[in-house]
């Protein structure tokens, strides 16, 4: 029980490893908002969605950083735009220790890195839940957290092994691996082509992703975004373990909506640029091109845009027009 | 006074050829509505908004084509998606004459030709009018309409430049080419490229479809789609008389809504089939690729299937979470 342990982040995936940890180790759970951390405080979390993990935990809980002590490992789990705002105001907590980023996309762990001054692990799960209240969540999907060393912080292995071993020691799946980026990499390349032409078509996961038929199905869009980000991955040298076609395939049968899908409809900003935004800036660095995921990056950014856009010229034309203009 | 004209369709663009042919011809405006023809046959169609374009002109006007007698020259001004169900009915009126589409983009010609059995011409116009109700229409763009022979029909050149100089006579600008194509094609990839973008943004034709700074701007794939488009003309033989290029920055000066965001708005079937479409499948017809209009057509297919998709699945997935998986 020497272990402290601070959950940054208490949605879906936060609250399942702040309840399941909390009964190995002493964990405290960080989060923004104080209605949130007193509810934590006074009701505990709750699990419920599968057998053996029925219960009720008693994580400490604050959203004043100066409540909270040093210790020995984080795990951001946040929204990865959200990741400076979290991070920064307890970031000297982890001066000695580990933190886990085990958050989506890529580009968390240098941020993470650069605030704390950490060691810093890569973790990817496919891990689902659904929350239900500030007290009480769901878990869906019962898959592993598969964590690395994050390499520019020389993250020891062991210490990658001890925070797996405590996962698995509060009941949920967890592996250590000497080369996280592959794992990461099909995960991002999945999620990157699943949420791009989700948020773009504002069509849930659903069978049109996996259809190859006719000229127009969007199948073939998603088959070149896979071939074009597993390119990328190649061109750094990472060979993929999953067939990320054969993900979205088994994914097409679920009409899940992807998390982009929601953001767009509540017109909060996306994790984009750690998704798309991430494989084109990687092959940009990698001298190789993704005009795909490129075009497809920029065109969410610009959706994000228009939720905020206002006229430039005082004689705009954005009246009654549109339909009744022949030029475009 | 011995031309016999009928206009299909009296959006904005076919009230102002309707009006202003009315001055120097028979005109016959066949429209979908009762209603339409109705208020037209009684109040006219007055045209305003710039010197020598202010005047009521009375065309005939019928929505039933037995009323319609046979006509030496059609112009087909509907929405390019709507010219199977415009030209069927008026088919066989045109059997002696010419049929000009002035619609958008690829593919009404071959449409037209199929049904009507006439001589068709292209004809491409950058001239602009806001229809205010039935009987009024502004014109704001005083452009001429390029018109030229559709190869597949072999429309002797002289049928064009009657049909042109008709045109002229009654108040507006119009040339006749031996080659429309390339006019044709410069509005096309035009078109094509700024109202997929708008489309897939919701934001309207302003500065960020200009802005090549930062790496995220819209200009680089704006720019992308442009030479994309060229060179798909390129390797059909078609040399561009303009630079479209040059066409996006000065468009991107005036906030225009494209007809495309208003038909996503409002979510009514778009022309990208006759628009991005085209180019992807004159690509494919050419064996070049076109890898950007391809994917921007079928993120825009997609997104009109969204309008009405249904959970295939009974256990669908598409409930509160969403923003709650870590899966995607």
């Amino acid at each position: 029980m020497s272990q402290r342990v601070c959950i940054i982040g208490c949605g879906s995936i936060g609250s399942l490893y702040a309840a399941h940890l909390a009964r190995v180790a002493e964990v405290w759970a960080f989060v923004r908002r104080p209605e949130h951390a007193r509810a934590i405080a006074e009701h505990g979390i709750r699990v419920s969605g599968k057998p053996g993990h029925e219960f009720v935990a008693r994580p400490r809980a604050t959203s004043d950083p100066a409540e909270l002590p040093a210790c020995h490992l984080g795990i951001v789990c946040t929204k990865a735009t959200q990741t400076p705002e979290a991070v920064r105001p307890v970031a000297r907590h982890f001066h000695e220790g580990a933190v886990v980023s085990a958050q989506n996309g890529l580009g968390c762990e240098e941020i993470i890195a650069e605030f704390t001054g950490a060691r810093v692990i890569r973790a990817t799960t496919f891990m689902s839940g659904t929350r239900h209240s500030d007290t009480h969540v769901t878990l869906d999907l019962d898959a592993p957290t598969w964590m690395g060393p994050f390499e520019p912080t020389a993250t020891p292995f062991e210490m990658v092994e001890r925070a797996a071993r405590l996962i698995v020691n509060g009941g949920l799946k967890a592996e250590a691996l000497r080369d996280a980026r592959p794992t990461q990499w099909a995960k991002l390349i999945f999620n990157a082509s699943v949420n791009s032409v989700s948020a773009l078509t504002e069509l849930p996961h659903c069978a049109a992703f996996a259809a190859e038929r006719e000229f127009a199905d969007l199948g073939h869009l998603l088959h070149a975004l896979i071939d074009e980000g597993c390119g990328v991955a190649r061109a750094l040298g990472i060979e993929l373990p999953e067939d990320v076609w054969e993900m979205n395939c088994i994914g097409a049968r679920t009409d899940h909506p992807p998390s982009m899908l929601y953001d767009i409809r509540h017109r909060l900003p996306t994790e984009v640029d750690f998704l798309g935004g991430a494989i084109a800036r990687e092959a940009a660095r990698a001298g190789v091109s993704a005009p795909l995921h490129t075009a497809l990056y920029r065109l969410i950014k610009g959706k994000e845009a228009s939720w905020t856009w206002t006229p430039a010229t005082k004689h705009s034309a954005a009246g009654p027009g549109g339909a009744g203009n022949a030029g475009e």
